[in-house]
Order: C-alpha cells, then sequence, then structure tokens
C-alpha cells in the first residue's frame, strides 16, 4: 500500500469536524434558562395585551433605504447591511424606524389611536462586551396617533403593570419632560443648543458631575450656566416638592409653563392610575438624548440595581414618520430590552434556572403492558392541559428516576403491574418527595391546580 | 427673490419622503390578521409544550462556515450571506442545521433524549411568487438521541393535536419509511441510485406520472423497473392492507424487511396514542428527498385543500449532528411552516379577520367624573385577566360608539353621570346588541368566562 492511498484511508474515517460555536455578542440559552425567558417574554406580553395593545410584526430585513431615511452617524455604523441581487438591505436595528414606515404605509386602514405592540429581535454590529448584545429582543409599545396626555400616563401604568408581574416590588419610574428641560434652557439663555445640552445631561450617569461639566462647557456654556443647570436638575423630593421647586425658579416662557403643566398632569394621572409614589418619581436629569421625544419622557431602575441601569425607557414624539408621510403622527412609547434584561437579572442570581423540561410530569412505565395505560394517562393528562412527557425508554426504575431528576420534573408518575391491574396510578412529588397512590380523575384535578 | 432662493424655500416646506413599502416576498399582517397568526403560533407552541418539548431559540445570523457545512447547490444561493469586519456570515435558512451545532455545542450540558421545539424566522432568498416567502416561521420538534420507534409514532400524535386544536378535522397524516422504500429499490437492482431515485419519485404531485417516468429513464431505469416502481407507490388502502400488500411482494432483503416491521409498529402505536386511522395512513409515494432521513417520514395534507401541498413533513435520521461532532445523534422531528400554511388559510378563507384589538372590552366614560371611574374599573378587569381598554379621547357617545365599533371589540362598558353615581355600569354585547346594567363584579365576572 502507498503512503498516498494510506492518507486517503485515514481521511476516510476521521472527516474534519467544524467546530460548533456562536458570534460573540450573541445569546443563546440552555433550555432551562430558555423557559425562564419566555415567561418572561409572555408576562410581557400579556400585560401589553390587558392594556389592550394589538400586536404587529415587521420584517428583519428592510430596504437600506427605509431603515436609515433617518439615520445617520452611530447607526449607520452598526446597522448589518449587504447586497443581495441588486438590492441594498439592512437587518432592522431597532422597531421604531419599522413602526413608523408601518404607520404611513397602513395609515388608510389603520384605526386611530392606534395601539400596537412589537416584540422582536433587533439587531446592532456594536463592540461586543458584557452584557452587550448584536442581537436582542426589543418588547415596544406606543400609542400612535393621540395628543391626550392621559395617555403619557398610561404608559408607566403599563410599566408598573409589567414589572409588578415580573416580580419586583422596588422600582422606580423616572418622569420628566422635555418642554421643562427646553424651556429651563431657554431662560439660561442656551435654548439654540438645548439638543446638544440634552445629550451630555443625559451621561451623567455614565461620565459623572465632572465629565458632564467639561463637556458643557466645550459647549460653550459659563460656568455660572453650567452650576445653574446643575441646581436645576439636583431639585429633588416627592412629587409635590419637585413641582413647587420647579414653580419656584418662576419661568415664564411658554415651553416651560407648559411643560410643567403636562408632568402635574401626568404625575396626577399615575396615581389615579394606580401607581403608587413608591414605584415612581419626577426625575429632572432624564432627558432621552434622541432628539424626536418633545414632552414626556421615561426611565426605569431597579432600586436593588442601579448597575443594570434603565431597563425601560421612552417617551412623547411630535411626528413619528416625517420621512415617510405629510401626516402628522404624535405619539407616546416605551421600550423593554429583554435580552439584557434577562442577563443582568441572571448575573444578579435574581434569575435562578430550575427545570430543564416544559413538562409538569414525566410517566415512567415499568414494563410493556404499563407503557399501553402510560400512553392513555398521558391523553387525559393533555386533555386537562397538564405538559406530560412519557418515558419511552422504559428500563428499571432506578434508570427512569434518574432521568426524570436530571430534567428536574416537578411530578413523576409511576405505573407498574399493580397500578395497570388496580388502574391506579402512584404520583411522586420531586420536590417533596411526598408519594400518593391516586385515581387517575384524582391525578389530573391535583394536577391540573 | 432669485430663482435659486425660490427653489430653496420650496425645498424647506416640502421635504422629499422615501416611500414606505417592504420588500417583495415578506409577508407582513394589519393587526386583526396579526391577532389571528399570533393565535396559531401559541395553539403549535401549547402543544409542543404539552408533549414537553423545551423551548430553545438560536441566532439569526452565524458563521457562513457553520450554517454551509453540510449545505451545496440550491442552499448556497438562497442563502443571505454577508460580511461584517472580516466575519463571513449568514442568516440562518432553517433550524435543523443550528440545532444540529446547538446539540454539539452543549452535548455535555443537555438531558438526553433531548425534546427540544423551536419556532423561530428563516430566510430563504428564493425567488418570489405568490405564497412563497423569503422570511417564514418554522415550528420545529425534534427528539434527539432517541432510536426508539415509539416516538415515530409519538411524533405524529403531536402533528394530529396540533392541527385538531387549530380547528381542522380532516386532514391526513401519511407515513412511510425509507428502509422499505431503499429495500424495495434494492430488490430492483437500483439500490445504488436510491437517493436519487426518492427525489425524482418525490416530485409526483409536481410533474405527474409522465414527468416522473422521463426522469427515471434518465436515471437509467427500464421500462419495466419504472413500472414496477409505479405499481409499488400505487399500493393503497388502510394500514392493514398497505402492509398486506407490502409483505406480499415477497422482498427479503434486511432494508425491506426492518423497514415494513418499524412501519407496522410505527402504525400500531399511533392508533394506540389515539391518532384516529382516519386521520393517517400509509402512503408510499411520500419519500422526503432530503438524503439524511433514514427511516419514518411524514407529510401532513388538508383534506379540503390540497393545493396547499404538505403542512407539516418530517422524518427519522440516523445521524444530526455528524459535521459538528463524532457523536451519532440519531432522532426523529417535523417542521411546520406556519407563515405559508397562514397565508394560504386566509388566502382559502379558511381564516377569517376579526377585532382589531386584543381587549375583550372598551371603557368609554362620558366627562370628567366617568373618566376617573372607568380608569378604577380598568384596574378591576385587567386584575381578572380582562383585556381593557380606556378611551381616553372621551367626547360624544355617537362618536366613541364609532371607535369601538370600527376596532370590532367584543364589549364596550358606557360609564356616564348615572353610572358614576349608582357605581353600576352598562356593558353592551357589541355582537348581539344587547345592554345590561351590572354591578362592577358582575361585570367582571360575565366578561372572565
Amino acid at each position: 500500500m502507498t503512503e498516498v492511498m494510506e492518507y486517503h484511508s485515514n481521511l476516510e474515517v476521521s472527516v474534519a469536524k467544524v467546530q460548533p460555536r456562536i458570534l460573540s455578542g450573541f445569546m443563546e440559552l440552555l433550555p432551562e434558562d430558555q423557559i425562564l425567558f419566555n415567561q418572561m417574554f409572555d408576562t410581557i406580553r400579556s400585560v401589553y395585551e390587558q392594556f389592550g395593545f394589538a400586536p404587529i410584526e415587521t420584517p428583519a430585513i428592510e430596504l437600506a433605504e427605509i431603515l436609515l431615511a433617518k439615520a445617520g452617524g452611530e447607526t449607520e455604523k452598526q446597522i448589518y447591511r449587504f447586497k443581495k441581487g441588486d438590492k441594498d438591505l439592512a437587518l432592522h436595528f431597532d422597531l421604531t424606524v419599522p413602526l413608523a414606515r408601518y404607520v404611513a404605509q397602513y395609515e388608510g386602514q389603520l384605526t386611530f389611536p392606534f395601539r400596537r405592540y412589537q416584540m422582536q429581535k433587533v439587531w446592532r454590529g456594536e463592540r461586543a462586551g458584557a452584557g452587550r448584545f448584536r442581537e436582542f429582543y426589543q418588547c415596544d409599545i406606543d400609542v400612535i396617533g393621540s395628543d391626550n396626555i392621559l395617555v403619557d400616563a398610561e404608559i408607566p401604568s403599563v410599566i408598573y403593570t409589567v414589572f409588578r408581574r415580573l416580580g419586583f416590588e422596588r422600582f422606580t419610574i423616572k418622569i420628566n419632560n422635555r418642554k421643562v428641560l427646553n424651556g429651563f434652557y431657554e431662560s439660561l439663555g442656551i435654548g439654540d443648543i438645548a439638543t446638544s445640552v440634552l445629550r451630555v445631561v443625559d451621561k451623567i450617569d455614565k461620565i459623572g458631575r465632572e465629565g458632564v461639566a467639561d463637556e458643557l462647557s466645550r459647549l460653550g456654556l459659563t460656568p455660572e450656566q453650567s452650576d445653574k443647570l446643575f441646581s436645576f436638575i439636583a431639585i429633588e423630593g416627592d412629587i409635590a416638592q419637585v413641582i413647587a421647586g420647579l414653580k419656584s425658579l418662576e419661568i415664564t416662557n411658554e415651553n416651560f409653563v407648559r411643560g410643567l403643566t403636562e408632568l402635574e398632569q401626568v404625575a396626577n394621572a399615575m396615581l389615579l392610575l394606580g401607581v403608587p409614589e413608591t414605584n415612581f418619581r419626577i426625575d429632572l436629569s432624564i432627558a432621552r438624548g434622541l432628539d424626536y421625544y418633545t414632552g414626556t419622557v421615561y426611565e426605569t431602575t431597579l432600586d436593588d440595581y442601579p448597575e443594570v441601569g434603565s431597563v425601560c425607557s421612552g417617551g412623547r414624539f411630535d411626528d413619528l414618520a416625517s420621512y415617510y408621510t405629510d401626516t402628522r403622527l404624535p405619539g407616546v412609547g416605551i421600550s423593554i430590552g429583554l435580552t439584557r434584561l434577562f442577563y443582568k437579572l441572571k448575573e444578579a442570581g435574581i434569575v435562578v434556572p430550575g427545570s430543564k423540561t416544559t413538562s409538569k410530569v414525566i410517566i415512567l412505565p415499568m414494563g410493556d403492558e404499563a407503557l399501553q395505560r402510560a400512553l392513555t394517562v398521558a391523553s387525559v393528562f393533555r386533555d386537562n392541559s397538564i405538559s406530560t412527557e412519557v418515558n419511552f425508554d422504559g428500563g428499571k426504575m432506578a434508570k427512569q428516576m434518574r432521568y426524570a431528576d436530571r430534567l428536574k420534573v416537578p411530578y413523576v408518575v409511576v405505573i407498574g403491574d399493580t397500578e395497570v391491574s388496580t388502574g391506579q396510578i402512584v404520583l411522586k412529588d420531586m420536590l417533596t418527595g411526598d408519594q400518593q397512590t391516586l385515581s387517575l380523575e384524582e391525578a389530573a384535578e391535583k394536577l391540573s391546580r
């Protein structure tokens, strides 16, 4: 046998494998974590639906011309953009631009105010890093086509309900109003650079007061102007105190007066809508740098995990879709970045993986006759909406129990010869170890609870 | 004013708009259709969970090297592939390749048999056409790491439950076995070109018997061989008749004998698992051309809409992840192409859009005091899991009713001065027009049903 032939025969027995791996910045979960992620997703979705938001879903791929109609700078750099045939395409990097396009496109077929929720993956080719993702879920609600200030109060009541249902008690919805900020800047004589100042103020949590002061002086603010700005955003206290503090500034320009009225109305309506004052406050340092916010703005933080940052942000805008239609579409909305939230909660040990299966019960049949009975029992359970797996692989009791144990299933049903002849089943609670011999109906009833 | 200045001032009043539109081959729905789509999605998911399948989700973007480890030909042409930095990336075109990668990557952390479901969008840059989509949902289940033939029977019992819950009664799950086919081809002396023959036979619904005969002769089959093949796939009848027909061929090669035993076992276990014989049959013309199927194969058709084609297909494979690991991972699974199914059902008039809102009830407050009361009522309803919208825009009764009417909401609650003082509410059934004056608790109870 020549060496060449040997080489060939070696090639045949061990084909080169591709190393299984994913890209950095992409989150992928084991089933026990995916189950928890989906529970959070489902909770958010059910709250959105309970407030009467209707679902829409837009394509992941759109024409780059559509997605980048408004964008520039950072967005252009981060977007996944590519050609297919002669088309210049991109993956959507948020759900707001697709919403604007959607509303403009189907304007005549939608009923306004249009209350929509949208929960989809978006993609941004950011530098990867712990807790920064290139693919992540956004869970958005928006009310489009309404100027009604009560909607500004309803949105945080949705946020409140979401985080309560997710199991949190200690969180704070921070509200502010862009007109108040703009009006204040006008009173300082820096109204013409308000947007730039807003962006800088927004960074205060990241770069600190000194960093902000540096950037403000670069924008041309005098030390006095900066100082006034810092004492303004430091106005603190409960709702009444902050409102009183703002009134005491005696600023009379239209923006400020209107914004202050709105802020007061929103805070009062939030109380009426059942958001307790322990869970919200006015925070004048919240600016939401994006230039399309024009009124109320929101951020939400978890009191015990400030390092997580804002878990739900948004605000009111005057005109959603000006790049696609002449119709003025005012609205208000928020977004929850679920992928990052889940990652941070898991990192903080708040989210702890449990079962590796969606089954509430696994049926372990001991022998062939038991298997037949197991199939009947499984059908009855499933008809009662009890998630059920039958262990087809059978085998000895110890082996089957080990399988159920590894999956961390809550309940196990054992069926042996005795149970086949009596028609009863043995139900074991895997958490407590309790074991009961029950009729099929009794077991179904117990598991349905 | 010069002409140039006029031109500029015109530009300012009317900024050029980007025409809002999506790419062809992408499905996008109005809310009333999206609600129905999501209901179908939720139904499929809940059945998958009731059979104890656990969720996983894989990134939409993977390394091209991973996704194309096995592929070639058509797949390479259809895939959305692009560079980002120095990385060669692609969007996944199915959920099977990512599953193979996932199982190989986390092999040590998964419990086998690994029962997973996965319901995600996939992308294929196919030629667009009515009912052909470039972005579509696949709803997959697979059981990995099991050779157990009973699992081959459980999979169609999941399919059966899915389509029953989706509201269908008249559908047929067609099963076949690749070993039976291969064994039969061996007996004809054409075992070496079995895969090519399988692919041709698979096209019989599309190109007809003559088209198949043409292609078979091009593969080198004699007219006698083709005739035998046609009379083989024409063996018809109920389970017992087809099994008897196959036995009467007296083919003794190992493949055929083993396949026949498997086919008989699967059919018997399906009956035991509660799939009625009216909803399944053995169809020897089903081949599933893909070369990784090695045993049982499935297709499902809607009896009254044969033109829709197979709505759920799959089969058993010997080795899922050979491109990524040396571990042999046999399994069995199926996929439902939900986007196409939904499109076809809508086209056939089976899916008819209803409400444009997820709300079960909209509260119409007549005046400011009524609004306060409306907010309380809404909180109580939502605490009882009743999806509720409050019409903040108020206005006259007729205007508010028109809004509720346009949204096609099932119920409306009217609160006026009288109701504020009595503490009662008026509940109107928008379908029947029936109207009742009820206490808040009575209304909540009625709407919870």
